[in-house]
């Protein structure tokens, strides 16, 4: 069961569809191996990136059992939806099926402190207190935005709250407040794993991040850069970081930036196809060559750029 | 199955809870028998007042069923939903049931004239193009603005689109504008059911609107108005509509507006429970007294609003 | 100097134009006339529906300085503004003129309670601590919701704040909750004075408004319905309200509500012209046949509505 | 006169304060001379990155006029308004005293293809026809989502449009649209410029924009990277345009990034204080050494981080 020490890279997987946009299981398999023998320390499905709305209720429910099944680190399966009945059965069936946790983000229609700290009451209460929870504060997508002080209510309101995904952006004071909170007393301590492609975890990890929780197509960068950060490798956190950069930025892109990362994530090896369903962007011809291009300078300073996996 | 000839009241139809939040199934038969008996030609299930997104996938499927099976007129579907999947699946459930066709609002995230406009037609692609469907045009609530140029790309992209739901706010000149693109030839006719809890009814039909598709507590009265309308007697139409006005204003505030509607369908006997489900409001004393109060004037002008049906 | 014990109507004045988009001196005075003659006892001039945002800095100063220089009540000036400077400039201007205060909505990019109780303060150290100030609550058109902790918060913080300006919707029980916040201690007596066109107006009083502040081209019968309810005549106070309200709820109309607002106070000779300022609407011929139906209608229980003033 | 051969980088000038508010003439001098010295070919002012909002009407007046003397570059003025009365006031004033053009964002509630393009219809109405203007493309921001073909309608639409400032996110395709639509003579042919701080300016150039409009606080590098370019030096352009990625990054954090450009610029002697007008942020002590930081590492590749200029 998820808990509040979780740290390291909880990748956020997405879901592999084939070119005529059924779901792709033998690349979930593919791509579940690839995330432990990568070094994450567990995987998130059925979030935003992993094209959650576009599945049904049935199809949802079998991504999220399949990853569950093969994975041998902890599943956290995001359960985002318009109301709380939909909510529940999906929380309470992945549950069932042995994942550690689920993930909640607040809907865009919330305005107030008062309605976003409610609505997590709503939420635990749906799926009940017994299955810990991830907080998704993400206000450049969702518009919803959440204070330190409203994210502190959630927390000591619910024992269940177990983690923060963090990709308020910009971000990193925000990850000061809260450790602050909990330095005073005034917050007991949640796990916080970032987001936002990892745009910022060079940063966010010397601030009192516990890792990244995002679906950059290297999520082994994100683990060594994780890793060389505890170490105390300041530097070369940083070198290896900066290297990515470039070609990170350029997936970052809000919309266009899921067809790039599963344009990669196929050039990789890692899925076979990098369909989109609908409604879904894909990679232009320029996209394609300009990415090409930043894996090619990338790969004089990290080698995973330039070949495929296995 | 529905056509652009639909005309007179498709009521919508709020989902009918038990105190404690399950389905209250004997309630949607005796409301269904009152919709019936009160003259409706149609009755829309599952839509925003229908508190749809607080159902689960299960739960949407089996209370439209119920409905379908129960009425003698054609029956609407509200299958607005994140993802095209999740629509097909409700769409194709409820039309192999027996629904004459489906309703479909754009997502909230939706900006530009060509996303609203592909969003539809993905929309069709995914339920298929043999199910006729209601676009429904609600931008108080939604957030979406649909020029009536947008609407006339949709319907003539889309032989399948049938009717408008009509609650732009303000919306006259909007009935206006789409008859006129009819009698210009640039667009087919379509049939046009007004919203917003009936606020403009009295006019929307001198416009040129088929009738309403709203959740008025007195959809018995709605029907009166189209009839009168109809038969060329204004100034009683605009009658019965005043009378109504001072309660209906009351029942359409946002948010509220839905508790004190079942508050009401309760006092008329027609639902067991007012009771709405997380997260959703209720009536409070004070709100009770006014409503009380504005049914007692009422009363004076239309018995109906003194007692209970039956 | 605007307190706390304001009541009765504050009408929010349109800004009368000519055809050709100047500001109209005659009218405004004429109009001012008219609102004193009304019973009104105070003026609110810049508001949203008073085009405020359509003047350049001049016009501004120059309109409101006509209507305070004539008016015997008390004037409100809209000051809010993109910026802390062009309001302080504008305040500063309109006070040492002899208004009796300014009016600040909060802008629509504030997200949580601490950003607004943040920006009023930094308003009032903008405008100065000894500037009277309205507090407009307007989420429908502005989009930020205050709850009534918030509003607590900023009358506790700034004793200039004496008025709330509520046009939440629904807002009923919001004036029982600050009401009761009086009542239990927490909060110190403000005026509220309500808004959205009155539509709520018969009610409002009833639950521990002060008045109105709004535009509506009767502000007569504003004047009368509030005198009537502190009487004790209720009935008499919803008889007259319910007469109104099928053309009130026509003029309340987002956006096209203004155009038909001036082609009323036109009508009644109170301004000349019904010209809004680009962009604005106009009011087409169906709908100039629509409202003169509805007053037609209105002047067989109200004769103002049957006849120019003076 | 600005016309649509302009090319470079214009870049958006900060507003430079004193530590208690007061605009530091000073620094605008130095800060303009720095421009010229960096190699700018135009500067724009009053942009949202130079605090537009916060100055009253006289103060942006007086800010424009000074660079506008100064400089021996084009200027362009930012103009954007609530209202045309105050858009034109300002377009005229500068343009009377030698600005080269004025820029317009849109404002936040337009909603339509059709309200966008009717409001730059207005807007060239109020500040005449002969003001060549930058329409301001920035929906991250601002909300308003243009399509390439409302781009086109406005360009089509209005002579005196010539220059596009492109801030949508993701964008390259934008620009690759938008010149297909100039190859194949269905647009006349606009400049365009990139904001976003300049994140994506390597590849921007390379899909057919004319260079950067932004405020990043190393313009002398964006004229570099436009230089390289345009030369055909590819890998050297990326080269160092990478080497300020980092840092470009966390300059580019909305809300807090411009007071770390701020900081930066006074790190690097170019204005005298880094304060911010009410409302703004500051910049933590942890961010300061995280800028610090990442300036100490981009002077091994890049020796104008290092030290001030002059």
């Amino acid at each position: 069961m998820l808990d509040a020490s979780a740290s390291g890279v909880y990748v956020i997987a997405p879901t592999p569809f084939h070119d005529d946009g059924r779901v792709d299981e033998r690349s979930i398999d593919r791509m579940t191996d690839f995330f432990l023998s990568a070094g994450c320390t567990g995987i998130t499905v059925l979030g935003m990136m992993g094209e959650a709305p576009k599945l049904d209720a049935e199809e949802a429910l079998s991504v999220a059992s399949q990853v569950i099944r093969r994975a041998t680190v902890p599943v956290v399966v995001g359960v985002s939806a318009p109301g709380f009945a939909a909510m529940r059965s999906l929380a309470r069936g992945v549950m069932d099926r042995g994942a550690a946790g689920v993930m909640i983000a607040p809907p865009s229609s919330l305005k107030t402190d008062d309605q976003i700290v409610t609505y997590y009451a709503n939420a635990v209460e749906a799926i009940g207190a017994d299955v810990p929870f991830v907080v998704q504060d993400y206000p450049l997508s969702i518009g919803v935005v959440m204070t330190p002080g409203v994210i502190r209510r959630i927390v000591q309101d619910n024992p269940s709250a177990v983690m923060l995904k963090h990709e308020d952006w910009p971000g990193l004071e925000k990850i000061t407040t809260l450790r602050g909170f909990e330095a005073d007393g005034s917050m007991r301590h949640i796990s916080i794993l970032c987001g936002n492609g990892g745009m910022f975890l060079d940063f966010e990890t010397e601030r009192g991040a516990d890792g990244a929780m995002t679906g950059y197509a290297f999520p082994d960068m994100l683990v060594d850069v994780v890793r060389l950060a505890r170490a105390g490798e300041r530097d070369e956190a940083h070198d290896l970081f900066d290297a990515h950069l470039p070609y990170m930025r350029y997936e970052q892109q809000p919309g266009a930036g899921l067809a790039v990362r599963k344009y990669v994530l196929q050039r990789r090896g890692i899925i076979a196809s990098s369909a989109l369903r609908k409604p879904g962007g894909s990679v232009s011809a320029k996209a394609r060559a300009e990415v090409d291009y930043l894996l090619e300078r990338l790969a004089r300073h990290d080698p995973r750029a330039g070949r495929p996996i296995g």
